[in-house]
C-alpha cells in the first residue's frame, strides 16, 4: 500500500555502488565481463547512477585492475550516469583516458582514518584532492566528495560534528559539485543524522549537493535514511544485493542494499524510476554467480517468495 | 553518540516477546531451564515487560507444552512483567492457575488469517475473546490484544485500515487494556504506519494503549519505528536476538531484534532501562544453546568486535 509521509521529497536520486563499493571487497576478481553485464542488469531496472569502478593502483587493488575495460563497456544511454572513483591525479588521467564522464574522491572525516587509508593527517588530505577536483572541473567534469567516518570512527569514537562541516566545506571550496556523508561503520542514529545535514545546512552548503551513504551494520541504515529525507536530502547511496561494506568490521551486513530503500521509497510512494523486480532479478542473477546468498532482506523475501510459487 | 530528534518521547517501553513469540516458533523443544534462564537474562539487562510463553493446546504446539511450569519459574521482581498469551477461555483458566498476572489474546486484521489461524470469520473472532477477556479483566488482569496482519496479508495484499480500526475498536470495546499491531509479514513502510496510527488515535483510542509490533522480513522495522515514535507511540514489541517471526514467510529474518532496537534509542537518547551489553550476551549465549547465529544486526557486530579483541 502506498502511504506518503508528509515532510518527504516526491522523488528520490539513487546513487549506486554496488559494482564499485560492492565488487571491490569481493576476495577473488570477478571477470570483467560479469561486473558489465551485472551494470547493464542494474541500467535496465532504472537505475540513473551507477558508480561503475575505481581507478586505483591495480597491484594495491586488484580486482580493480580493469577500470578501463569496465568504463569501455559501459551501457551509454541519455539520462545515466557512470561516476568512477579516483584516489589521486594518476587515477583520474586513467579514467580520463578511459571515456569516464564523471569522478569522484574519497576523504576522511577523521585524522586516523586519513593516515591509515590516506597516508596523510586530516588537515593535509585536501592537498592530495585539490589538483585532482581542478583538473575534472577544468574539463567539466562533475566531481562527488565521498567523506568516510562521519559518525563513528573505529578509532576515535564518536566524530564530532564541527570536524566533519570543516572537511566538508573544504571540499565544496575546493570545487566539489556533491558530497556524500558515509556512516563508514554502521553505527549512527537518526538523531545525529538530522544533527549533521542541519549543521551543513546551516554552514551554507546547499541540502541538495548532500547525498548519504548508510552501511546497515547496526541495522539502522533505514532509520537513517528516513531522518536524512525529512531534512531535505534527496540523493541516497546504496548497493544492489547489499554488497560490500565496510573492511573494518567483521560483520556480515554493509552497505544498505537498495532494494531494501526501493521497498521503502515505493511504500512512501517516492519516485526512484526503479523497478524493484527487475532490480531484485539482477542481484538474484549476481548472487547466483558469487555462491552466496544476497544479504538483502528484500532479496531474500522475494526470492523465497518465488521459490514457493 | 546521544542526538535526539525533536518530537520523539523521552522514553520507550519495550514489550520483549522474544521467550513466547521467538522460542515458540523452534522446531525442536528448548528444554524449561533454558526458557527460564533466558527470560531471567533478559530480566538481569533490563527488560521490564517480557512476554513469558503462550497457554496454547499441546498437542497443537508442543514446543509451549510446559508454560504452568514457566509461569511458576518465573522471576517475580517489582515492577517487572509477565504476560502470557492465551488462546481462549481454557488456556485464561490454565494460566490463572499458573499463577500469571497479565495476558494477552491474539486477533485478526483479515478475514483470510482469522480463518485460517482462528478457524473463524473477521466477525466471529471477538465472539471467542469476548469471555475470556471479561473473565481476566473481573480478576483485575490487565488484557493486551494483538492484531496481526494490520497492515499486508500473504492471501489479501494491502489492508484497508478502516478494516483495521474496526478490530481495534472492538477489542478496545471488549475490555482489552492495549493493543499491539502486528506487521505479521514484515511488508509496511513509515507512511502507511503513521497513517493507521492517526486513524486509530482519530477514532478514540489512546495513543498509550497502542503497542507497535514490526517484522523485518523486508528490513522496515525500524525505519517503521521512528515513524511510530514520531506519532506518538511509546510502547515497541521486540524480540531479543531478532528470534522467531512469521511461519509463513519462508525468509530467515523475523521479529525486530531488541538489540538493534534498543542501539537507535540508546543513540537517541530515549531511555527504556536496558543494558544493551548485557542484552547482548543473553542472545549471544541463547544463540549458543541454539547452536546458530542471531539474526540480530548488533548481536554480530558486537559478538565480532569482541572476537577480535
Amino acid at each position: 500500500m502506498v502511504a506518503p509521509l508528509p515532510g518527504l521529497p516526491d522523488s528520490v536520486t539513487i546513487w549506486e555502488v554496488g559494482p564499485r563499493d560492492g565488487l571491490q571487497n569481493e576476495s577473488t576478481a570477478i571477470p570483467t565481463e560479469i561486473k558489465t553485464e551485472f551494470i547493464r542488469r542494474l541500467v535496465a531496472a532504472g537505475l540513473r547512477i551507477v558508480e561503475a569502478t575505481s581507478f586505483v593502483r591495480p597491484d594495491w587493488v586488484p580486482q580493480l585492475a580493469d577500470a578501463a575495460d569496465v568504463v569501455a563497456l559501459l551501457p551509454r544511454e541519455p539520462g545515466r550516469r557512470f561516476p568512477v572513483l579516483v584516489p589521486n591525479l594518476r587515477g583520474l588521467l586513467a579514467a580520463r583516458e578511459a571515456g569516464a564522464g564523471e569522478v569522484a574522491v574519497f576523504a576522511s572525516a577523521t585524522e586516523t582514518f586519513a593516515r591509515r587509508n590516506l597516508n596523510r593527517g586530516l588537515g593535509e588530505q585536501m592537498a592530495m584532492f585539490a589538483p585532482v577536483i581542478d583538473s575534472a572541473r577544468a574539463d567539466g567534469m562533475p566531481v562527488r566528495g565521498y567523506v568516510s567516518m562521519c559518525f563513528g570512527d573505529p578509532w576515535e569514537g564518536a566524530v564530532p560534528r564541527p570536524q566533519v562541516v570543516q572537511v566538508c566545506r573544504d571540499l565544496i571550496s575546493a570545487g566539489c559539485t556533491a558530497l556524500s556523508l558515509g556512516d563508514t561503520i554502521g553505527v549512527a542514529t537518526p538523531g545525529h543524522v538530522a544533527a549533521l545535514i542541519g549543521d551543513l545546512v546551516a554552514a551554507g552548503i546547499p541540502v541538495a549537493d548532500i547525498g548519504v551513504h548508510f552501511h546497515d551494520t547496526y541495522g539502522q541504515a533505514l532509520a537513517n535514511t528516513v531522518a536524512a529525507l525529512q531534512q531535505g536530502i534527496t540523493t541516497v547511496d546504496a548497493s544492489a544485493g547489499g554488497l560490500g561494506g565496510c573492511p573494518y568490521a567483521r560483520s556480515a551486513t554493509g552497505n544498505l542494499a537498495t532494494e531494501d530503500l526501493v521497498w521503502m521509497l515505493d511504500g512512501l510512494g517516492i519516485d526512484t524510476g526503479v523497478d524493484l523486480r527487475a532490480l531484485v532479478a539482477a542481484s538474484a542473477w549476481l548472487a547466483g554467480v558469487l555462491g552466496r546468498p544476497s544479504p538483502s532482506r528484500v532479496v531474500r523475501a522475494l526470492s523465497a517468495a518465488q521459490d514457493t510459487q
